[in-house]
């Protein structure tokens, strides 16, 4: 009886879930393919399909069934994927329940028309032309703070979407910590800047060829291309539809080689996450990763644990090397591996190195924190961000497209989802440290490109998992420990020490 | 208030129809972009959109508020977009509500999962394999069929789903008339086939120029590239979004010129069509094409009247010489004219000549009649396809792959969609008639390459109405007279005899 009510709610839950993920294809195909002409109608679509997503979601008749099979509910393991299903439903259809759909809709097409204006505002460098849709984005946001009246902080119910279970008062030592670490990091390597030449990365790429390359070296890794594809977006990202239907993208710039190819090793780790997660789960709430510090450990472990080690170039270098024979005539891979790994302050975040990347992040989290304590105002973004960047990155910004406007993110309604950049930073060196323990051959593997024992770590530890851990618990069941920088604070010491000479364990 | 009442309504509409436009977006996605192992869930993702849609459109409230504006209807003129909008949501609500939500995604899910088979089996050329998945669509439909037990004949609520309004008994003597006028036609041009070389359109004809030709050819026409996207596909297809947001498709073959052209300039006139809708009715039911014969009046007519004219060779031949100038060196522009109007029977529907592609609609028009009269069964579905392409074609069939499973159709439940190609030729050439006759100078502008004064006339004359007026009515507005296929044989007649030398105004 119990099992058959079980049933019967899941094929509903299935197809609520079908929803969410139409709503995905509109997305990915808005970000990748659509001509701008259709961007209009193309927000009332989504957020229609937001809107009956969130109905069917809130449909008392889900309250009234997830009540009845409590009891069925507490006969089982907390792990089972039939548990883990009721307390993830439970948890979204509560929250959903606090947020009314119309104001859902209204939020989801003011992103979507904004995303437009956003994209023509950094065109033009002109943050004055995006500030009527900010304003309302963030008036929407206001709106739904107010839903979480019980909230600490205003920033919490933000920062629970994307980091559930997650509060300020527990993030923000943990940022605030970060940022006390790196700054003299930072500090200690800019003294030694000109030891790393990473001029090599500069010149004339063309796109194709730089796209034969990429796709070359997704091939060796564990990316199937009969469920998986890559194309190219203005803000790389990725998203799944199934866990055999995947989705990245990467950006291409002709002058700069990095920027094609670490964002598509970066959207590789978030697309094998998604990729990884038991088939069992398919079509439910659990068929995600569990949070976007969860999502973000994966991407980052790729880009960067993997994606700028010595032993990935080793075995890849010839193929850059060959795809641009004009370029990197009489350069060794390791100048190479050391020019990819060049600690040096820059405007755009996606372009920093592994060290000041959290000083950006931690820059939009302060002032998005500032924005929702009505401390700071919208108009005066342009100015807080750059009286920062000088103060954390010593870098003057010398226009809005290469300062507040150069994130896709705000325009999608997307605040509290920054700090997860860099919670993501400090899960991948702890995951990476269990891994490395688990399989001591892992470098000469990657060496020998085979990734497959790595792969099967990755998807028995975290990918399998889907939902049904927490962040806090994924770390505990594969560390054993809580959330805890300093592995990557370490791991950072020790990369950056080797290339630039200097000795940090005392910094 | 009654003013309030239909605004209310059309909101509520206008959601309904975004779900429509939302699964049209995840079936583009299907058929052009979607790594095959997407291909399960995306089944149920259609389903779930096609049922939440039924759902949405039968949902009795629709027909309260319909009852209710009935005397505020009365008030409008027939053709006025509020009067249209209710009429036709009206037709849309009755017809829907015949037909449980169960059935409707069921056939939703089977179509999904019969393409990939279908595929698969036409790669293998072995119709057995697609057996049982056609013999599930086949079942399915004639429960479909059984919702409509008024229906003089089975094969009426299939037909009336593509050309609404028009009976089996209506549209069997126009196919049979235009049969008896295209046998003696096409046995008349047999003996002179060898009149006409056709070998320059094969050869080698490199994919990626190709590509770029027919994407030169489109930036000439009325396309704009803002509202518009060419993309691949295995079976050509158009769809819109919305009325900025147009996606055709072509498909190449690197061993033969035409099919990559025509099918581009096929899709192109249904695409002119979805786009020259009245921006008013965005959003509504009545954004699109009145019916299919109406919506293949425009992708022949830009394919052959326009397509595969004299005037518009002479304007684009050269852009083609220069593409492949290895196969076009010393062939005059006069004899591509020619070899692209040969006549010649083929296995293929789509690569067919304008005189025997009626006799390939024919064929299957006369097979799925014959399945849902209970007199076909489908095993053996193979030998009939075979033994009428003999006796229409005088073509042996020598594989699955080039007979009964050269078509997508019925591998996606589209029964009853053929006869709109018939339909649709016939409709073609009445309206040229008319087009020629506002316009003398058409043949001229199309020589210089302009296109406005076309395209403002068929957006006037036909486009922009939508579904406001039905086939018939259109017609009868446009030609003020009915549908009539002496028009259509008249220009074959007058085009092929010039062509081939042979006087045919007695045949």
């Amino acid at each position: 009886m119990a099992l058959q009510a079980y049933k019967d709610l899941k094929v509903r839950l299935e197809k609520i879930h079908d929803l969410d993920r139409a709503r995905a294809v509109l997305q990915w195909d808005a970000w990748t393919m659509m001509p701008p002409g259709g961007a209009e109608v193309r927000a009332e679509q989504v957020a229609t399909l937001e809107r009956v997503y969130h109905e069917r979601l809130t449909d008392p008749d889900i309250g009234r069934r997830l009540e009845e099979l409590r009891s069925y509910e507490e006969t089982l393991p907390p792990d089972s994927d039939e548990a883990s299903l009721l307390r993830i439903t439970r948890q979204d259809y509560e929250k959903a329940l606090r947020v009314p759909a119309g104001l859902r809709a209204q939020m989801a097409r003011a992103a979507s028309l904004a995303e437009h204006v956003w994209e023509e505002a950094r065109a033009r460098s002109n943050f004055s032309f995006f500030l009527p849709h900010l304003e309302e984005i963030v008036a929407l946001k206001r709106r739904y703070i107010e839903c979480f009246s019980d909230a600490e902080h205003p920033y919490d119910p933000l920062l629970d979407d994307f980091e559930p279970g997650l509060t300020t008062s527990e993030v923000d030592p943990v940022l605030q910590g970060l940022k006390g670490a790196l700054l003299p990091l930072a500090a200690a390597i800019a003294d030694r800047v000109d030891r790393v030449d990473d001029s090599c990365l500069f010149g004339r790429f063309p796109v194709a060829r730089q796209r034969q390359l990429v796709h070359g070296i997704l091939r060796q890794l564990p990316y199937e291309s009969s469920s998986w594809r890559v194309d190219e977006a203005a803000h790389p990202f990725s998203t799944g539809f199934c866990s055999t239907d995947i989705r990245i993208t990467t950006h291409y710039r002709e002058s700069f080689i990095a920027p094609g190819i670490f964002s598509a090793l970066h959207e590789f780790g978030h697309g094998l996450y998604d990729g990884g997660i038991d088939s069992a789960l398919e079509r439910t709430a659990l068929s995600h990763p569990s949070s976007l510090g969860m999502h973000e450990s994966q991407s980052r472990m790729w880009e960067n644990l993997i994606g700028r080690s010595r032993e990935f170039w080793s075995r890849f270098y010839p193929a850059v090397a060959a795809s641009f024979p004009e370029q990197f005539d009489g350069i060794e891979m390791e100048e190479f591996y050391r020019a990819v790994n060049k600690v040096q302050p820059s405007r755009i975040r996606i372009d920093a190195d592994e060290v000041t990347y959290n000083l950006h992040v931690i820059l939009r989290y302060e002032l998005e924190r500032e924005i929702f304590e009505e401390k700071l105002a919208l108009r005066d973004l342009p100015e807080a961000w750059n009286a920062r960047s000088r103060e954390y990155l010593g870098i003057d910004i010398r226009n809005d497209a290469e300062g507040v406007l150069q994130d896709v993110h705000w325009s999608e309604g997307l605040f509290g989802y920054f700090p997860t950049y860099s919670l993501g930073n400090i899960l991948s060196a702890q995951f990476w440290n269990a891994l490395r323990a688990d399989i001591p051959a892992v470098s000469a593997q990657i060496e020998e490109g085979d990734f497959a024992p790595l792969r099967a770590w990755l998807r028995e530890k975290i990918h399998r998992h889907g939902r049904k851990l927490t962040a806090a618990e994924a770390v505990e069941w594969v560390t054993g420990g809580p959330i805890d920088p300093e592995p990557y604070v370490t791991y950072l010491k020790r990369k950056m020490g080797s290339i630039y000479g200097l000795d940090l364990s005392t910094a």
